[in-house]
């Protein structure tokens, strides 16, 4: 099975763990073998990191993960804000740097630019910053994003949690299957 | 001079060639050649997107003007929550993945769990919603945001805009010059 890698702000739900297993059952329906960013490394941390404060061995820990696999699924719910959690989204990036292919979901339809208007409560093109308010149609979030999902072959789902992200597996399946 | 890419929301600023003058001004200083989201590619668009979207062309541009620089210069000022900009935070990732350096900058001088309580006007441990505040000692941002950059040999700089950035222009120059 193609290992895909499960980024996401749920690492900080209460039920990090229980909700880490349902995501992998899914990718095992549909053939695939989902990584957590809650799993240890199959060789171990690198005892190069053994002098690192815990956060940055966490993150030398989901780059050696997404080294390993195929593909991201990343969950690109709003988190805190009108973008997707930050953490999910440099692992994105970090993932096309490397030439793998970028799957997204999220529990948002609403486009980003009428959800970022919708998130500073206002209606114009400006916030009250004087700070342009990226506006393209067909944008699920800032356009970096979308595009590397378009641009490695991958693909966008938004719906209701399980269910998008069940289209997300299969259609990441079919790519890297 | 080495290249170096200004990733930031500086784009959406009124003033957004402006800054962007000012910006590659200290580059100079320090010699560096700064590269703008804002810049035509040096050798013009790939033919291959001409048929691609305006925010998916802009996507593809922003990766190869970071693919062709030694290092990202990062404005992860807080943007809207209490984590940088959604396409700045990709485009770290991204150099990330392409084994280039990263460096940030930014206005707070505030650490992130208590930023992201700030933001949230809470006190405990999870929002709301019930989700973990990511509360290490130290972390600027997400940690796969400050693990990059330390794991990149980077370095992160708090303060009033220009004076952070050009201190982060003089490591950078140090780094990589």
């Amino acid at each position: 099975m193609r290992r895909v890698y499960l980024a996401g702000p749920d690492v900080f739900r209460p039920d990090a763990p229980e909700f880490a297993a349902r995501l992998k059952a899914v990718c095992a329906a549909h053939g695939l073998d989902g990584v957590s960013p809650l799993d240890a490394l199959a060789g171990g941390d690198d005892p190069a990191w053994a002098g690192l404060a815990e956060p940055l061995r966490i993150a030398r820990r989901n780059e050696a993960h997404i080294a390993g696999c195929a593909a991201v699924i990343a969950n690109l719910s709003p988190f805190r804000g009108p973008s997707a959690d930050a953490g999910t989204v440099f692992e994105i990036g970090f993932a096309r740097g490397l030439g793998k292919k970028v799957f997204g979901w999220s529990t948002s339809a609403v486009g980003f630019a009428a959800r970022t208007r919708a998130f500073l409560g206002i209606a114009g093109a400006r916030d009250a910053q004087g700070m342009l308010i990226e506006d393209f149609a067909g944008m699920a979030d800032n356009l970096m994003i979308d595009g590397a999902i378009a641009a490695s072959g991958g693909a966008f789902f938004a719906g209701a949690a399980l269910d998008a992200f069940a289209r997300c597996c299969a259609a990441t399946a079919r790519a890297v299957g």
